[in-house]
């Protein structure tokens, strides 16, 4: 089994000290929502996020990220064998579990809408029908949680050919859901830290590298 | 080198048969637009698509595909290595031609707004600048001007594991466009049809996996 998990994803609601930003306040208006409902995206609130947040407005609200992450692992060869478990931890430490069944919504709106949803009910679509939940856990937590060996893929690793990373059968790899910068979590789990690329890659892109390893080693 | 082509793609404008439909009439006002300059959208116009497509109403306008697609290849690790060229085939054809260093929007909004223009100037973001050109051009005429052996990868094709398939480091690769169904062009130029997964997979997810095999015989 590969567990696979998003790091410090930048999937959040607008944060309180943002909400009455007038930019977002008219967004909000526009959508018939409260700012408080709404998942904060740098696409729509950038001027918003440009003004409390520093060095940190260049990577935060980044939901599309996550979208093309799923786009690729919900649907790739190893998750429809049942021999992969899909997990997102975002940057205020909450951590989604997508069942392997789960049909993530291609459209963008409705991919929002179904993450404001999650956020706000803990579960969607229902808790009859748990596709997807939501929980408090850290990044180590997780982690730690499968009780196998954890490779994180980060660019400030140990540089690797993909061909030589020893990569159990039972294994953990994180990937880091933010577009710029470093993981906000400590990393002190990891069995091993790895780059794989001279180039900056995109999460989802690493993603789909690592499965088509481990598919190569134990699939095909 | 890896010419890569997605074919028979469903990605143009709203054709001039329901461009009077009136929820077309409602969502080109909202966009302050002509529904001739609107990019067919399956997300949005998928009522007035299924007034008059009959059979084909379950696959047209799906610009998405075509951005899950360009997503994965063009921040690929062969991509930044210079290795591979990609072209997008419509199902009208028209061919989009990329340039390796092009980077696609991340938002699905911009994506379409992007493909908007390339439609209406035939060239995006100018001139002096083609970064994306489309002109008319058969999948067939397409795929064998390179003058190298091409694969299709299909559902319909003969079963064979990814690891065994004979891929030449000069190749041209077709993969379908669309969501469901068949490739709309004669395949009748293709020198090998691939199918190399027993379940259904996504275009995007396909180009990634048929990228990293090539990664791993000719680049790692």
């Amino acid at each position: 089994m590969m567990h696979i998990i998003l790091g410090d994803s930048e999937l959040e609601l607008i944060p309180r000290e943002i909400q009455g930003h007038p930019a977002i306040v008219k967004y909000a208006k526009k959508r018939g929502k409260k700012p408080s409902q709404i998942l904060l995206d740098a696409t729509y609130h950038h001027q918003a996020i440009r003004s409390k947040y520093g060095k940190d407005a260049e990577r935060r609200g980044r939901p599309d990220i996550v979208h093309f992450f799923l786009m690729n692992v919900q649907e790739s060869i190893l998750n429809a064998t049942g021999k992969m478990r899909v997990y997102v931890h975002t940057r205020n430490n909450e951590v989604l579990r997508i069942k392997p069944e789960t049909r993530i919504p291609k459209s963008y709106v409705r991919f929002v809408g179904l993450m404001e949803n999650l956020f706000h009910n803990g579960v969607v679509p229902n808790s009859e029908n748990p596709l997807i939940t939501i929980e408090k856990m850290s990044l180590k937590e997780l982690a730690t949680s499968m009780g196998t060996k954890v490779i994180v893929l980060s660019k400030k690793g140990r540089r690797a050919n993909l061909k030589n990373i020893p990569i159990p059968e039972d294994v953990t790899i994180v990937i880091g859901g933010f577009p710029h910068g470093d993981f906000l979590s400590n990393l002190d789990f990891a069995d091993d830290i790895v780059s794989i690329s001279e180039s900056m890659l995109m999460a989802w892109v690493v993603a789909y590298e690592i499965i088509a390893e481990y598919e190569r080693r134990y699939l095909f």
